[in-house]
This record gives C-alpha cells, sequence and structure tokens, in this order.
C-alpha cells in the first residue's frame, strides 16, 4: 500500500471529496496535488452538508485548510 | 517499546480509530500513515460521540488534523 | 496538468478570486503570485457573499490566509 | 536537571498526565514520546475535569495536542 | 510584474493599508519591510471599520498578522 | 543584557510565572527550558485570576502554549 | 532606514509598547530582543484598554503572540 501522498498523487484524474476544516467541501475532478496537499479540482460543486452553494470552473485550494481527501474512485 | 512514528506504523493494516481536533471519529483499516500523521484509512467510519455520520470507501485525513490514533488490536 | 503553485503561475495576469478563510473575496487581475500563496492583484474588489465592500487598486495579499484561488480565465 | 526533552525521554514507563490544549486529559503509562511530544499511551483514561469519560489500550497522542505532561512518578 | 515580496520592497517609503486579520487598519509610511512581511510603519492611525482609534509614531507590526497590505501610491 | 532564551536558560532554578495564551498560571521552580521554551516547573501552582486550581510535583510545559515566563527573582 | 528586525534591536534600551493579539498590551524598557520577537521587558505594566492590570519586574514575552511592537522614544 502506497504513502498517504503518492496514494493521492496517483489519485490524479479521479474524482475526490474534499472536505475542509470549515466543513464545506468541494467534489470534483483532481487534475494536480502536491506534497503540502495544495490541490487543483476542475468542474468544482461546493458543498455545505448536501447542499449545492456553487459550481466553479476550475479551482486550486492550499493544502493546509483540508481536513481530508475522499478519493471515490478506487485507487 | 518503539517511537511514536515509528509504532504508528507498524500498526498498518491494523484497525484504529482517529481522532480529530473538531471531536470527530473516524474508525477504519489504516493502510499507511507517513511521519506527518496524513494517513489513509479504507472501509472509514465517522461517528460524532457514537453517532454513525456516514461511511467512506477511502479517505486521506491531513495529519496536522489528528488529536490521536487509537490502535484497536494490539501492537 | 501542472502542479499547483505552477498552475497558479501560469494564471499569472488572469482575473480570479481569491477566496480567504474569513469567506471574504477579493476579484481582480492576478499580477504574481509566489509558492507560499502570497499574491498580488490589480482593480480588486473586496465581496463578503456577493455583496461588493471596496474597490482597492492594488492589494498584495498573505498566502497563508488563502483558502482557494477561482481562476477565471482558461488555464 | 536535564533539558525538558530529555526529562521526558527519562521518564518512559511512567505514569503521566497529559493535559490537552482542549483541557481534556488522558492519564496512563507514557510507553515512548518523540522530540515533538508525539507520545503513546497504554491503559489510557481520558477525563474531562475528573469525570472519567473512557478507556483506550493504547493511544498515541499527536504532540502538537499537549499543553503539558504530568510526570506521577519521580523522575 | 515583480513577485509579491519584491513589489512591497519596492513600495518602500509609500503610503500603505496593512489589514491585519483581526480586520484592524494600520494607515502610514511603510519605511520597511522583510520577506516574512514583519513591516515599520511611521506616523501610523489605527481604524476599525474606518473609525479611528489610534496614533502612533512608529510601529512593527509582525508579519503573521497580517491579512493584506494595500499599496497607495502607485507601484 | 542577554538575549531572551539566554536569560531564560541564565534563570533555571528561579521562581517563575509562566502565564499560558489560555490566561492560566503556572507557579513554580524552573528546573529547566529550551530554546522552543519548553520548559520543566516543579513544585508548580496552577493558578486562574489568583484562584489556586491544582497543585502538581512536576510539569513540562508545550513552549508553544507560553505567552510570557516572568522571573520572580532577579536575573 | 533600517529592516525591522534590525530596527528592533536598535531599540534595546528605549521604551515600547508591546500588543499581543488578545489586545492585551505590555509597555516598559526593552532589554532585548531576537529576531523571533522573543523580548524582554523590565518594569513592565500590563494594560487593557488604558486599564492598569498588574506591575511585573521582568518578563520575557514569546515572539509569536505579539502584534506589533511600538516604539515610544526615537529610534
Amino acid at each position: 500500500m502506497k504513502k498517504p501522498i503518492t496514494a493521492l498523487q496517483k489519485a490524479i484524474n479521479k474524482h475526490v471529496v474534499v472536505r475542509l476544516k470549515s466543513d464545506i467541501e468541494y467534489k470534483g475532478k483532481m487534475c494536480n496535488i502536491d506534497p503540502y496537499m495544495n490541490l487543483i479540482l476542475i468542474d468544482a460543486e461546493e458543498y455545505n452538508k448536501n447542499n449545492l452553494l456553487a459550481n466553479y470552473g476550475k479551482v486550486v485550494i492550499r493544502g493546509n485548510n483540508v481536513l481530508f481527501i475522499r478519493i471515490v474512485e478506487d485507487l
């Protein structure tokens, strides 16, 4: 089994759910991620407890805000 | 007795409970962990004070959110 | 697909929306950004949930306050 | 008199009380600790102002949550 | 266009508005700034949402409190 | 006059009052301190605004919680 | 004009007002300061919005709590 950062980098181009410390979630395709967990999402949807708040084309999330990243497709 | 990070790496593939600073807990099988305590859980269950909130296939938790990790099976 | 910091540096001179941890947003043209996500915006507008609060000629935002950066024009 | 981290490492296998920033306390036998104050407790008891909340077999506490460590047995 | 820290150092001796994370603002002439955004203001005025709170001759602001720095005169 | 960390190390074996960010104070004899301000207190008393809360034999306080250290005896 | 840390070190033995993130202020003679803004004050007075709370002989303030340092005498 791969190390956490390696596993995330293997998940590039998969769909993920990124939960932030503020409890807001972003769902989308993860185009890239670095070891600090800075990451790029495309076709991102912003959710607050299952309520869709907004759609964004492309966002870069700063890694220090991340609580967890859920990989929707299998690694 | 092993150092804390070494002990966690010996617990790979064991069941753990990860308590976050927000008091939310994640229970599952720990597939990998790095020295920063970034970790991968599979078959993860999310709990808030014994109430099951959600089931996740595979999540990567960012280490800086961790309060403690409880190892359910013996080291 | 480029790494997150590289993608941001490719977005120099594009319009961006910078969401801070405080939920305030700054919209403007991103003139420069460094790996810590310190960035320069010109013709910046400050918004609180779609309410325009102020216009600024040129601001330098300290990177550790950033939640995400949305690139309005395509990379 | 030893430096703080050295003194803690001399206290391995002694009973300690670990107070976290959240005011929750963990009492148990400290099996190991590293310079960041990541530590392993066995037979850990969790207290909130003298109320026993739970018993844990073995927990690894992330050092950055620690407020202080009280050594119950003499160094 | 210069990098953010370089642009700030080019703005030495210009008038700036420094917004802190606490939302308090300091206006004055920026005499110097380092890469951490520690900075010296002279003839500083302290504002809370446009209400003048105090005047200070010379203050050194610790960079980690800074939200943004607005350069009033052109770079 | 000595640098702050040097001055603290010269105060080893003196009585100090350690105020934490939480406003709780610990009074006792400082047996050792490192450059991060991790420190060992013996015969420690815990106060909340002049109310004695508890007595501890020996505690190791993690430096990042410290607001200030007051040296009761002269340096 | 000197860099911020150099300017603070030139202000050793001058009177300063140190405002902390908690809004509490400490006034006194600054005997020494290091690059992290750890500093020693003697004859320190503690204020909460112009109300004198306490007098301290000598305190060492941990730099990460500092919001700003105001130099009362000229540099």
